[in-house]
C-alpha cells in the first residue's frame, strides 16, 4: 500500500508490534506457522482502522494499539481456518500454512491465533485508566465480531452451490465475514476512546459499509482483476461455486436459460477456462459488472459521508485518504 | 456417573445450563453442530471442579456457573477439533460432528464455540460482586488456559511416532493436553471466591495431578478397558502411533530389539490386531500396565493428599466422592 500521503505507515506500526509479540518457540508445531502468517504481510486495514478511529475520537493512537492488534490477530486467525475449508493452496502469493504444515497445524495455529488475540485486551484489564465497564465493553465488542464471523463463514458455506440465495442473504453474509471485524475495528477504536453510544453506533456503521464494499470489490477483482496483482486465479470464486455479489444478482435478474447455465456451472464445482468465460460474457450480458462497480463506490461514498459526521483531524483525514486508496485498489 | 452419593447431580445442572445457552438457529450448519455436541452429554467433570473448587473456597456455587461453563465450552471446543485432527469418526458412541457434517463445519462449530466459552465470562465483567481485578483475573486463567490446552495438542501432533519421546516430554504434553483445563477449572472456582495466591497455586496443583491422572488412566484403558464400556477401539492409540504414558515408558525401559518392534508399529500407523496383541504382551513383559495403574493410584491420592490442606466442607467431601469414581472409572 502506498503511503506517502497517510500521516504515518501504519502497516509498517502493524507489522512492527506484531513482530515483537512474544511467542514462544515451541512446540514448533505451533508457532511456526504463527510467525510465518504474521510475518507474510497484508494490508493491515484492522489495525488501521482501529487506531485511526481511536484518534478520531480523542484518545491516543498509543492506547488502541492493543486492541488493533487483537482484531488483527483475530483476522489472521479466520484466514488460517478458511484456507483449511478452502483447501487453499496459497495466501499473499506464499503457499498457505495448510499446504505448507497441513490441517492439524493449521487449525491449532488458528486457534492459538486466537487465543493471543483475546490476550491483547488484557492491556486495558491491568491498566488503571481504564473503567472495569470500558474493559467489559471492549470484550463484548470481540466477542460479537468472532461471532459474526463465524457465522458469516457459516452462512459463506451454506450457501456454496445454493441457486436460491438472494443478494439480501450476500449481504447479510459479508455483514459477518467481511464486515464484522472493519465494524470492529472502529468500534473497539471508539471504545478505546471512551465514545459515547450514538458515536460507536455511526463508527459501526461506517466499518459495515467499508466491509460490504471491500468484499464486493473483492468478488468483483475475482473477474476482473489481474491475477498478477490480485494474487489469486482468475474466476476462482465460480470454480468453488461460491455466491458472490455478482451470482448473488445474476440469480435474481436472469432468465430461465441464463439461470440454467450458471446454476450448473457454480454447482458443478468443475468450471474450467471456457465456462468462466461464459460466466462473465453473462455477467457482461446482464450489465452486472458495471452494478457491481456502482455498488461497491455507493458503500465506499456512504461511510465516506458518514465519516463528515467526525470533527475534522488527521486521523479521519487518513481514513479518508485510506478510503480513497481502497476504491482504486487492484489487489 | 453414579451420583447416589454426591451432594447434588451437577452433570445434571451442567447439562441444563448447556442446554439453556441461548443460541440462534441460523446459520444451520453452524449451531446444529453446536446444538448436537452439547446434547451428546459427558461426565462434566471440567463444570464439576469449577462448582465445588468455589463452594469450597467459600463461594456460592451459583456464582461459579458462568466460569464453569466457559471451561466446559472450551472443552468441548477441543474435541471438536480434535476429532478433525483425529478424523474421529466417533464421538460419545455416536457419530463425531467431523463425520456427520465434514471438516469446514467441525471446524466453524469449534471456533464458535471457543466464542461462546469466553463470552460466560461476561457475567463477571458486568456484576458488581466482582472487582476488575477479579474479572481480569478470571480472564487470565481463561487464556492461559486455552494457550495450554494448544501448546499440548501441538506436542501431541509433534510426538507422533517419534520414538525419541521421554516420559517427562508426555508430562509436559499431558499437562497442556489435558490436564490445564482441569486445572484451569480448579483456578477458575477459586478465583470466582476470590481465594488468595497461595490457595490459588494448590487448586492448581490439585488439579494438575488430576489431570495427569485422567490422562494417563486413559491411556491404559485404551489397551486393558473393555472397548464396549470405554467407547473406542482396543489399542486406538497404538494404531494412530500416540506416545502415551506406556509407550514413552515402554521405550525407556526396552531393549534395542524390543524397542524396534515398538517402534516400527508406532511408527507405521498399520497396526492390526496382531500388532497389538504383541504390543500389548511386551508392556506385560516390561511390567508397563502395573506401574502405569500405579502411577495413576500415585497423581490421584497425591491430588487427594493436597485437597487435605482446605477446611473440611460438604463441596470437599464431593470433590473426593468424585476422585474416588474417576480412581476406578472404566470408561
Amino acid at each position: 500500500m502506498n503511503i506517502t500521503d497517510l500521516k504515518f505507515d501504519y502497516a509498517d506500526l502493524a507489522d512492527q508490534k506484531l513482530e515483537e509479540l512474544d511467542l514462544p518457540g515451541r512446540p514448533a508445531i505451533l508457532y511456526e506457522p504463527v510467525k510465518y502468517t504474521l510475518s507474510l504481510g497484508g494490508k493491515r486495514i484492522r489495525f488501521f482502522f482501529t487506531v485511526t478511529s481511536s484518534g478520531m475520537c480523542g484518545a491516543s493512537m498509543e492506547e488502541a494499539i492493543p486492541a488493533a492488534l487483537a482484531i488483527e490477530l483475530l483476522h489472521n486467525f479466520t484466514l488460517l481456518h478458511d484456507d483449511v475449508m478452502d483447501s487453499a493452496d496459497t495466501r499473499r502469493g506464499n503457499p498457505s500454512v495448510y499446504r505448507k504444515w497441513g490441517t492439524s497445524a493449521a487449525i491449532l495455529s488458528g486457534d492459538i491465533l486466537f487465543v493471543k488475540a483475546i490476550e491483547q485486551l488484557h492491556y486495558y484489564g491491568s491498566n488503571e485508566r481504564f473503567s472495569k465497564e470500558q474493559y467489559n465493553k471492549l470484550q463484548s465488542v470481540f466477542y460479537e465480531c468472532a461471532e459474526r464471523v463465524c457465522e458469516g463463514q457459516a452462512f459463506d458455506l451454506e450457501f456454496e452451490g445454493d441457486i436460491t440465495v438472494t443478494v439480501d442473504d450476500y449481504i447479510e453474509m459479508v455483514e459477518g465475514k467481511t464486515a464484522a471485524l472493519i465494524s470492529g475495528a472502529f468500534r473497539l477504536g471508539g471504545t478505546v476512546a471512551d465514545a459515547d453510544p450514538e458515536t460507536l453506533e455511526e463508527l459501526a456503521l461506517i466499518g459495515n459499509e467499508l466491509g460490504i464494499a471491500f468484499q464486493i470489490q473483492d468478488d468483483l477483482l475475482d473477474v476482473v482483476g489481474d491475477p498478477e496483482k490480485f494474487g489469486k486465479q482468475r474466476g476462482g470464486d465460480i470454480i468453488e461455486g461460491k455466491i458472490t455479489y455478482l451470482t448473488a444478482q445474476t440469480l435474481e435478474r436472469a432468465d430461465a436459460s441464463q439461470k440454467k447455465m450458471l446454476t450448473s456451472i457454480i454447482s458443478g464445482k468443475e468450471a474450467g477456462a471456457a465456462e468462466i468465460e461464459s460466466v462473465i460474457a453473462l455477467y457482461k450480458e446482464l450489465d452486472i459488472i458495471r452494478d457491481t462497480r456502482q455498488a461497491v463506490e455507493s458503500y465506499y461514498s456512504d461511510a465516506l459521508r458518514r465519516l463528515q459526521h467526525f470533527p475534522s483531524s488527521e486521523y479521519r483525514n487518513d481514513i479518508e485518504i485510506l478510503i480513497e486508496k481502497l476504491t482504486n485498489r487492484e489487489f
